[in-house]
């Protein structure tokens, strides 16, 4: 008889963005003439920057000539699309890095939720809250969380809240861990490290023989001078760190599908014996058994990005969006919201009126004013009483949400 | 302390392809001049149709423009896309298919990886051996096979031998098993199963509430009538049959990266109090929280195959590559080796002269005829003795590579 993986009944409800949708979707069947604006899910609405879609066709129109064809390509991505990322996200910098230290994918999220396959079932997991789901979600599914509790949390995560007391910056964790999942620009807080704040974790996981998962698929969004982009801008990292980077959000990616993720030769695993194992060979291992490769005009697509045309049209992009972030969180403030984020990053995660329930605010939301956001419980305990709000609407729909939520 | 997972420790050297890749690339830097012909990985040579070009370019416009740029998809896929499956690949056979049943992807490698997730560790699995690799590997990886003999095999793995005495078709297993993977057309050894033999496969994991994973990459490659391309064209195989499909070596896909899986919603799987649960729901709760979707220009892309002018050139390219299947069959017999496969698919599975150990006729082929093809060995215990040549290649070369074989 086949047997289910019971960690997967471990799940609670649906994943989050299906279940946002699905609400939508009911209430938009009910009320075809509603006027919805969505800032919810943390899609894109700009086109792909021109440079991209010349560089995409080209590499389209090689598929289609013997000569230029392209079957499969290098697992890990192709050398040239590596060699830029290097060049331009990491060395100008000063961060060194090898070109078979980067892994191209068709996604962070799936990099992200893939990864922990990794480790043991015997690690602690600490994870920031509120977090992007996958983080807690793909624990779950692979067994290394225990059951849920009444509240919804599970026994065996050790939750770092951000909350209003700590400025929504995570605190090192009471008893010791192994993997600790941080996300800096923070989804959904909107919420950044400093270079000094992000070392005391680098300290940590080097003190404990601890990993640091980082995600840092907001980095491009960062204004501000001083705020680190990678965590290998952290002396030490190196050792203890793995980076998820994505164009999704960086180049209008969201339906194209690209990613990378930074495993330094040093950052190693241990056996029951003690002995290290290398993170970097363990995934190309498990990349070039599990997964096939991007797409090839995908990855062409994504090296345009580097181009000086390229560079020009995604800061344009992203200016536009962070001025998107600037009116709804100015809006939000002076209609007396408490709000954080939307500095650094394309969220701004505000507090609900008078402590609401998110999922409540969320349903007055949608039916009162027809603004779709996304609940914060929905990102774990400590984002019950917010709610996020995304800036990557159009700007006509961003002063709009400001009228409607002011008016509330 | 961050523990690896050991069953990763558990693998047996590199994944096959990588491991063939690297002894190539060696001989040929000692070797620059070296006159190779490769006939190994089951990577296509032949351009994208030309009517997925122009669809593809036409999305990659799309992406550009706001009016009709797209964010994420639907994560099972776009319904345009579905919608063309269900009618041209199964109900033109007879084979009915809700839209919900089916999930598109970026690759069947990915699928067939990471499917096995949702069944717990104490399955029992049955493989067809020789296999593609990728089916002992992902449960190597998550712990469900012990640890390898020193043989190269996995305790807990039932091996289903597929032989010269059984006409390379699996009986079925003597020990009772929860999760069967079959291919047909098989990859290696390109033979296949009639509806009738099909059945009894059927029959056996009704009666025994098993699972058959069942890898149909090859069907478009059937040329005789009776030859089955679904599992689904047999009775009762809904209630415990799932079948991956892919457009790599049907359109030429491999690096363009399209795939689908069909999981109708009778296949179950069961708890510990015996109660069952839907795989195709535990498939796409998995899916939408581990996957970002496939990219909408390769989804629109892979729709094309389906327009007139793409069948035909479709069917064009099969045909190219079926008549090289052909010269190399046709060829090696006429030398007098023994051979399988070919006549339904693009592998041809031959014995290796004098037994020989097929990572040693590999090494031999490379050196003294330079030419490159696929160690039976590597596929499992009972590939060993046998070597896989793949048809995928120009015409010339597959014609040069006989006169060589031939000469040997």
């Amino acid at each position: 008889m086949a047997l289910v993986n019971e960690n997967f009944l471990k799940l609670q409800g649906s994943y989050l963005f299906a279940e946002q949708a699905s609400r939508v979707a009911q209430y938009k069947a009910e009320n075809p003439a509603a006027d919805i604006i969505r800032l919810g899910i943390g899609d894109v609405t700009q086109p792909l920057p021109q440079a991209v879609v010349t560089a995409m066709k080209q590499a389209v129109d090689e598929m289609g000539q013997k000569e230029t064809f392209r079957g499969y390509g290098p697992g890990p991505g192709y050398p040239f699309l590596i060699e830029k990322i290097i060049a331009n996200e990491f060395k100008i910098r000063g961060v060194e890095l090898a070109t078979d230290e980067v892994f191209v994918s068709d996604g962070s999220k799936n990099d992200v939720g893939n990864f922990q396959e990794l480790f043991g079932l015997h690690n602690t997991v600490a994870i920031a809250d509120p977090a992007y789901p996958v983080y807690v979600d793909s624990n779950v599914m692979a067994g290394r969380t225990g059951g849920a509790t009444a509240s919804g949390q599970y026994g065996r995560i050790v939750y770092l809240p951000c909350t209003e007391e700590n400025g929504m910056k995570p605190a090192l964790p009471e008893s010791k861990v192994d993997i600790i999942y941080l996300c800096f620009p923070n989804n959904p807080t909107g919420m950044t490290l400093s270079k000094a704040e992000l070392k005391v974790w680098v300290d940590y996981a080097k003190a404990n023989q601890a990993i640091i998962l980082f995600d840092a698929a907001y980095e491009a969004y960062i204004q501000e001078e001083s705020v680190p982009h990678s965590i290998f801008e952290v002396e030490g990292a190196r050792e203890v760190a793995v980076e998820f980077r994505s164009f999704s959000k960086t180049a209008g990616f969201t339906g194209t599908r690209c990613a990378y993720t930074v495993i330094p030769k040093e950052a190693a695993v241990y056996d029951a014996e003690g002995k290290a194992h290398c993170l970097n060979r363990l995934w190309f291992r498990r990349t070039t058994t599990k997964f096939g490769g991007t797409s090839y005009p995908v990855q062409a697509a994504a090296a345009a990005i580097y181009t000086e045309e390229g560079k020009q049209q995604v800061k344009a992009t992203i200016g536009y969006y962070m001025q998107n972030a600037k009116i709804i969180k100015k809006g939000l403030q002076k209609a007396g919201y408490q709000v954080f984020g939307g500095t650094n990053a394309p969220y701004i995660w505000m507090q609900t009126p008078n402590k609401m329930k998110s999922w409540d605010f969320f349903d007055k939301l949608l039916k009162e004013v027809h603004i779709v956001g996304t609940p914060g419980a929905g990102f774990g305990p400590s984002g019950e009483g917010y709610f996020r709000l995304s800036s990557f609407g159009t700007r006509e729909d961003c002063i709009r949400a400001v009228e409607r939520l002011t008016k509330l």
